[in-house]
């Protein structure tokens, strides 16, 4: 099947990735960059290899989620940049798990970084440019017309399933998950299906021998090489997924 | 049993009110301020007679709301600038409804002003001064203990029963209820009880006919004398209250 799909038009240049329409009109092709940007795109940074490392990790825990009774759009990864997904119609929320104290709610809320949470947070941000990602709740989702109660309600039930399982394959890896974000899409069937792509730029992962961060807090806070920190993830990701 | 509680030690001093006990444990004795604040109390200034009137204001809303079966911290209204409470332990939440678009939503979302809603909009606030009152979804209350979700849901369904009743009252002055805050606390039984204070100074109110602002908005945006805007209300709410 794949063999046969081919690149066709552009649709859209995202932050970190090109999504085009291929031959199959089920099926997208996307092609991950070789560039970080922070500041919701304000900063934009060549980085070497990033595109590659970020395609093979993503490529490899959405093939161990689907393994794992979480369905996703994954359907292939032709070649090092590339991968092939199920075409949905993307829900404009940005839904955050959070296990322990980061970032925005570290700040919003002044607890100490890396607090534990007694259960995971949920949080949804409405994924819009224009308004910069505002935090949202489900009560303005419902508003809006961003989402139905039901869809919110099983993005939540699939989050935190998507949160157990990654949990468990990072404290494989010696990594602590402390939050990350996914997005959701309906496929023409109306069900909510996991999308977009789960890599160290879309998780906060500390090392738990170190503490030091094995994400995109790295490049956010210049506080190092970012390649290299992408490939030591993606070098401990293939340990466990190839046990 | 009113003409025996007496004023004792002040408790707190609000942005609107004194808050004192009394020589029954279970009352406290609340001074409504003749002063307004805005931005969080950046900005102090003394407003003629709006304690009186919002002592007022409150009074006879609480009242009602009570006649109407919605349970609340009123006991009675002693004098012109003093009004006897049931003492309880505040849920430190701001409990936001909305009607129509306005303030921090309109902002936030960029939607048109006074853009009707269709169900109401619940919205919480975290009532801590240090962190400037930052909006809080139900997990985040949660993980920080602010309140169970039991408590929040009894808070939902306290906060539309309200809205519901508060919406007819104005309707019959003539004015729309855009939007409102209240503040809930917890009983010795553990019961939630509506408490703090519904006056122009928590609501947004537009007269049905002039589209004027009846409420701190006025004072906000130096739409001109609070006081009288404040009467008027009053004025309307009197007529309504002993029809
Ligand atoms: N399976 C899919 N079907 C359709 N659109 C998708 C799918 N997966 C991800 N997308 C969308 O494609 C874009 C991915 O590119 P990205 O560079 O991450 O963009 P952004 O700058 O919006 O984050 C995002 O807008 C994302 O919502
Ligand atoms: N029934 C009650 N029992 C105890 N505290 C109350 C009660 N009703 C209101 N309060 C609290 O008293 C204070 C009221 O004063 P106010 O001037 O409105 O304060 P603030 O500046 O915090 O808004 C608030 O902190 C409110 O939460
Ligand atoms: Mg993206
Ligand atoms: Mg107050």
């Amino acid at each position: 099947m794949t063999a046969a799909i081919e690149k066709e038009t552009l649709l859209y240049t995202g932050k970190a990735k090109e999504m085009y329409t291929t031959n199959d009109p089920e099926i997208l092709w996307v092609e991950y960059l070789d560039q970080a940007t922070a500041l919701n795109g304000k900063r934009k940074v060549p980085i070497d290899q990033k595109g590659r490392l970020n395609n093979r990790i993503s490529s490899l825990i959405f093939k161990d989620l689907a393994a794992h009774g979480i369905p996703n759009h994954f359907i292939d990864q032709p070649t090092d940049y590339v991968q092939l997904v199920k075409r949905v119609t993307m829900i404009p929320l940005e839904t955050v798990v959070r296990n322990a104290a980061s970032g925005s709610f570290e700040r919003r809320f002044a607890v100490a970084h890396l607090t534990k949470f007694p259960e995971p947070v949920l949080e949804f941000f409405y994924k819009s440019d224009a308004l910069d990602d505002p935090f949202i709740n489900d009560s303005q989702i419902h508003a809006l017309n961003i989402a139905t109660p039901e869809v919110v309600a099983e993005i939540k039930r699939q989050a935190l399933q998507v949160n157990q399982r990654l949990t468990t394959i990072f404290a494989a890896m010696g990594v602590q998950l402390v939050d990350f974000k996914i997005e959701f899409g309906l496929t023409a069937a109306g069900d909510v299906l996991l999308a977009d792509e789960i890599s160290p730029d879309s998780c906060r992962l500390v090392d738990l021998k170190t503490g030091a961060s094995l994400d995109k807090d790295v490049f956010r806070k210049n506080l190092g090489d970012l390649t290299s920190v992408y490939q030591e993830v993606l070098a401990r990701l293939v340990t466990v997924e190839e046990d």
